[in-house]
């Protein structure tokens, strides 16, 4: 199932469908394992949706961004049904969405976060990281708050930090020469403002509280930066950047 | 001549330079093109420098990112040599450096942008467009001024932005959570924060007034951003999302 009808139909052509369904009972029909991709505003009313036509056995797992809100959906939406719901998210973003971005071995060597509830039972916990080992990936378990916390920083932040740089260049002045003599810095730095409006929108109010929390961080710390820039402390900037630097470089993406 | 006897080592080895000098005068015996390629901040130094071994044809341009304060430096250091100078600023930024870094066909594709001087005569700014042209880049003029208001805003703003966002996960109790954690936006966003710190430093330090101007406007364009979460005002968010996702999906690195 999906909102467009023109993904659905792209989605069938291309083989990563079998069948479209309309109603979502009626796509739950049969369904032995359910996985919810979808901006986790719509959540809610997916899970009432599919609360209505879920048989006995059915699992559902999601690749909802935030976790502590998707759960809360799924209680309000499947009720005394709650443990047959395994939360999880694929580290896999990229700026491009929709049938026609899907790409096999997506999710080969990235890591999926799971945040199992107190209802799950284990086996069905082991069910769905079999899924996602099938599919190459690396599944690692935590907590819905930390989860949560640990996103808006490396992942949220950085998402609304590059729309906001993007977005205050429109409209200047010199906006088109600033387009025209953007650099490779430039093209990596915003590469994620081309993400889905609607996805992120609805991540940053999911996860408002510690969006809140790491936007008036981030907001204090270029307030030091600009200080010491105002001040001309080269020293402070230069041992700043060499933070930094070492931080970065001893880092390695996780795959 | 360089500032580090390894890097300078190795920089004959790989058959970078021919000649090792450590006395600028010396450097500067027989040369009818200097290339000044170092950190902005080291630049009066070495203006004075060479001019005291400067010969009559002799010609210099540089690699400086900032164009104001270098074109201040050469001013101070050749008097009224000036003319000898064609400042210059290839767009080829790599967060590595030294010798170790080098790379043939590095400005293949790539713009240079040079800010002549009144002081410079046509068949000199042509001498160094050629030179350029000959390594596969393309050749672009612009005002100093304009140049640093451009650069502060696409490449100078960005790279405090980056350094700041790593500077920020360091030290917090989730820090090696985050770390593990971070996946491909992150590694995109942050690339440029494994930068030369002294670099980066001398640049902030130079291109100062048009930073904070940028600092300035993107501290308030992020507390827009805080509000619209504050306030859970999905439409604004999905607004400036769209148009900053529009924007830099119409964008083209200059390639």
């Amino acid at each position: 199932m999906g909102r467009s009808a023109g993904n659905l139909e792209l989605a069938r052509e291309r083989g990563l469908v079998d069948r479209i369904a309309f109603d979502l009972a009626e796509a739950m029909h049969g369904a032995d394992l359910v996985f919810l991709a979808l901006p986790v505003g719509a959540m809610p009313a997916v899970f009432e949706g599919i609360a209505r036509g879920m048989e006995e056995d059915c699992l559902v797992t999601d690749a909802g961004s935030t976790k502590q809100d998707v759960i809360a959906a799924a209680r309000a939406g499947l009720g005394a049904r709650i443990g047959r719901f395994v939360p999880g998210h694929p580290i896999a973003g990229a700026e491009d969405s929709g049938a026609g971005a899907a790409r096999a071995g997506l999710f080969a060597g990235r890591d999926v976060i799971l945040t199992p509830l107190p209802e799950n039972r284990a086996e069905d916990v082991a069910r769905i990281e079999r899924l996602w080992t099938a599919c190459g990936a690396r599944v690692t378990h935590m907590l819905p708050d930390a989860h949560d916390q640990v996103f808006a920083a490396v992942s949220h932040l950085p998402h609304l930090a590059a729309f906001a740089l993007v977005d205050d260049l429109i409209g200047r002045p010199n906006a088109e020469a600033c387009f025209r003599h953007a650099g490779a810095g430039f093209r990596d730095f915003t590469r994620i403002a081309a993400s889905h409006p609607e996805m992120w929108r609805d991540i940053a109010l999911a996860n408002r509280t510690s969006l809140l929390d790491e936007l008036d961080a981030y907001i204090a710390k270029l307030g030091e930066v600009r200080d010491m820039v105002d001040l001309q402390d080269g020293a402070a900037l230069d041992a700043m950047f060499a933070r930094a630097r070492s931080a970065r470089k001893n880092w390695k993406l996780h795959s």
